[in-house]
């Protein structure tokens, strides 16, 4: 007889071949069992979030730096709280295995009025709400085929960059499988495109090209999501095209990359950027996702019709759509064979607001602003660091700043969930630990943000993780005030003592409180030697007037009042 | 021309008229216009929660409080947060109507890229979800028929007890309908019985009561939610039938009223209480909810046939179903009928355990116990009281505990969602200032339990409210503990100085913090006069062993480990 091992030990064996290292997740009756066999894996630890919303963000922050996460939950109370996580991860195409403990099998078919149930014998309504927001949802009703299920659900995720759920009896987790099965290693290599076609659209392709005089680059939020960044930045290399990011591609090309020209957002764009994308004759746009805050509410004005997106399962070259041609293959061929055509080629010179950040000087007194923090944070910035900007004002802002080498950064542009941000700083905090202890995690809020998923600090405090959290206080909900008109009190929050916080969650973990409101108070700080070393957990408040704002928001804001949408 | 009002002026005024006067939720960018309206309505507030979940939690707590609720999320990120709560209120049947504020109907209709949305069209994605947990979930797409389909979801909520949800895209919200509609108030009466079955179905029951010699009633949930309480009561003193409630049905008698005599959770209750329910001849079951945790596992075992089941929409005799034989009529009927009949009754003596708790020494040095916490807290009740009791040590000790008076008692039993109790009692403490400011609202959690939820204490401090936090420390998620062996790192949790929180959310707000370890320090906390006054928000922390649990929880958690469900 073969040797056995449990479902509940091969689910964690699979997810540490996976480098999946922490799960996600709180315990709850129907998942003990689960939870029981984590420990008999070496490499994998159980993170023990403070709530469910909280662990969905930070599985999808692990999960954007690591390239898959797995959350547990329980049954119907548990799961439903990461319902939001889990939608957000959907439609930014982030890769987490959700497996929620669920009664046992004898129980769901006896209907019984368990508690964690509606109470009506409705045992797979949370299943049916969840393959709304998922790739696939699934309930494991079978042994015999539950370790294959399983590996098919991680390579979907895997493969499709979207979230799954697979719904876990708890009886099934004592039961065993064959052992033998973890020696093959789950394929997750893309299936190629078809030659023929790939072909022919790589052909027009490069015929465009070459007879470009003014192309451009374009690299957005699936770039990243899909890993093609290596790709995009050889082909920035070989071909010497000026290279643009959205707001949700920032960091798919090394800001420091010497083809880069700056963001690229319609409207919002800064006046040279916008006039270096819009006059060109030709856009590569790679990993392409047009939702109103990327692109200033839809305010692209291409001069050209001249468009080629690439995407993860097909490509476009102006109206023309080849089906599954996907980026991965097409840019590894574009980069070995477009250079050969393109000789004649004399690289533009790029705009050069994108470096007006490197201009900075430091008037002591100045009450804090946000044209001075995003300089002043690009200078503090590491080429290894992990930035995560929350929805609202962060994420208007960082697109100001530079990010220096291969910073991951990560910003919730097109969900846009509020609070999303703590919490997914949280995972990631889990994943650069695992990457390199020295790498350094930089989160920036809201303080109204901030209120929604606080706990997530004590999901950091509790492994020693050392995440800088700069919370921007303004006094509010400030993106809504813009949006709708300043005098609203339900834009108010309650004021905290935000001094208070690490205090409360940090037991024997070293911390540091900073606050800091003057132009020279911020500069001293970010320059500090020991401030830049992540030793400790660090809350930094950065005290703003309530309605400063970074100016692509001031803008955005007049649109989207206008549209009303 | 007749006067119009705009449709979210409409909306607040009519809840105003159901007296729902505090709305729960946040901002988001498409309920903004809604909002603007809810100053415009004398006597309607905002309570500005500080993340959905919790704000879901909130309108439970109301609802059970006030009869009905009302919270506002946005689109996809903040209903999401919510969807847990939500389906709380439906298994637990509390009406709770849930308004999404949604995109433009235009946006909709050209599934326009927009945040908030899982990118790919599906507008209708969130609304669907919400299907399967509210009786109702409809989208507004016609400002004609708007105002009643709001009057008409209000009524479904009131009359089913369960929640609802509307959709309403952002551009009807300034539309205006007839003023007029104000003037006639929604009809809220249940529709009688069909006279005849009902007849039929009351004399049967009078003809079995006559003949009982030893009958009793048990009282439970839906007895609370469908309100006819004062039925029950009316019920028992006419009859002197011994009452008896389950944990979910505990305080829809009087704990006070003469006949009561004690909780019966089948095999968990106190030896005298099961003996007295179930040796009965005929048990007179009003709003039944036969959950596991309700039920000791399903252990009920009357040794008689003869039970008589009030629901809200059906009676049961024996095996015999009368539909649309509502409780409340049926219960009116047999108030006036059923003393007539019942002349050589004697009623029978009561269990006297559920005296117990006058019982009390206090060891001054003894460390506290969960066996002392319980008896002593019910010499702190007072008759007005509000109690919450979160799943977990503090729902099975609440049982032990006695209710003086109209105490409202509430534990979500059922559904049982951790974090639940914390977010509800926030909700109660609005409600418990509208109906009466002296009122208090006192709340029982676990210090694993509040991590979920503790920002609902901040927006009790935003309005100045005054609960009673009791926190349960003993070191982790106890109940899960017991169930499932004391030695599992998953079931700890990252220790937090509670001391600090109140600090950090109340701003000028004036609280208390306590700590208390011995029964010599909790009984003088709690025979303090000042502390007993709720003039300032309280937190106090109770140190218990690890694990110290309440005697009907271990039993329940032996029950659950073998049963394995």
């Amino acid at each position: 007889m073969p040797e056995q091992v449990t479902l509940g030990k091969y689910i964690f064996e699979r997810l540490n071949q996976l480098k999946v290292n922490t799960i996600f997740g709180l315990p709850g009756d129907f998942n003990l069992a689960l939870l029981d066999h984590i420990d008999e894996v070496d490499g994998v630890r159980w993170a023990g979030n403070a709530n469910e919303l909280n662990a969905s963000y930070a599985a999808d922050g692990y999960a954007r730096v690591k390239g898959l996460a797995c959350m547990i939950t329980t049954f119907g109370v548990g799961e439903l709280s990461a319902a939001n996580g889990i939608a957000g991860s959907f439609a930014e195409h982030v890769p987490v295995v959700h497996i929620v403990g669920v009664p046992t099998m004898q129980a769901t078919k006896d209907k019984l009025l368990l508690h964690h149930t509606l109470g009506d014998g409705r045992f797979d309504v949370y299943r049916k709400m969840f393959a709304q927001i998922c790739q696939e949802a699934i309930f494991i009703d079978d042994i015999a085929t539950a370790p294959f299920e399983f590996d098919r659900m991680f390579k979907t995720a895997v493969v499709t960059k979207r979230p799954v759920y697979i719904a876990l009896p708890s009886n099934f987790v004592e039961m065993t499988v064959p052992a033998a099965l973890l020696e093959y290693k789950i394929d997750m290599v893309l299936p190629p495109n078809d030659p023929e076609v790939e072909d022919e659209c790589i052909s027009v392709i490069e015929k465009m090209t070459v007879e470009a005089e003014n192309p451009v680059i374009l690299v957005d939020a699936c770039a990243l999501r899909h890993e093609v960044q290596d790709l995009v930045a050889k082909l920035a290399d070989e071909t010497q095209f000026p290279i643009f990011a959205t707001p949700m591609g920032k960091s798919a090309i090394s800001e420091d990359h010497p083809r880069f020209g700056g963001i690229y957002t319609g409207v919002l764009s800064k006046p040279d950027v916008k006039e270096a994308v819009e006059s060109a004759d030709l856009v590569l746009s790679i990993g392409g996702l047009l939702s109103d805050f990327n692109t200033g509410s839809f305010s692209y004005e291409y001069s050209t019709r001249n468009v080629i997106e690439f995407h993860s399962d097909y490509t476009k070259v102006k109206s023309a759509k080849y089906p599954n041609v996907k980026m991965q293959y097409a840019l590894e061929r574009l980069v070995e064979t477009l250079p050969q055509f393109l000789g004649d080629y004399t690289p533009v010179p790029l705009p050069t607001s994108q470096l007006a950040y490197k201009d900075i000087t430091v008037d002591e007194e100045a009450p804090l602003t946000q044209e001075f923090l995003w300089k002043r944070v690009s200078h503090f910035f590491k080429p290894t660091d992990i930035i995560i900007s929350e929805t609202g004002t962060s994420a208007f802002g960082i697109v100001q700043s530079h990010f220096p080498g291969k910073v991951i950064g990560i910003s919730q542009v097109l969900y846009g969930s509020i609070g999303f941000a703590t919490g997914c700083a949280a995972g990631c905090s889990f994943a650069a630990e695992e990457l390199d202890p020295a790498r350094r995690v930089i989160l920036f809020t809201g303080e109204g943000s901030m209120q929604l998923t606080v706990q997530s600090i004590s999901d950091c405090c509790r492994w020693n993780l050392n995440p800088y959290l700069f919370v921007l206080n303004n006094g509010g909900y400030t993106i809504e005030k813009l949006i709708h008109g300043p005098k609203k009190d339900y834009n108010n929050i309650q004021p905290w003592d935000y001094s208070k916080i690490l205090g409360c969650f940090a037991a024997n973990h070293d911390y540091q409180n900073c606050k800091v409101s003057s132009e020279g108070q911020l500069d001293s700080l970010l320059s500090s030697q020991k401030f830049n070393t992540p030793d400790k957990i660090r809350m930094i408040e950065i005290m703003l007037p309530s309605f400063d704002a970074p100016q692509n928001l001031v803008e955005q804001a007049k649109i989207s009042e206008k549209t009303n949408v």
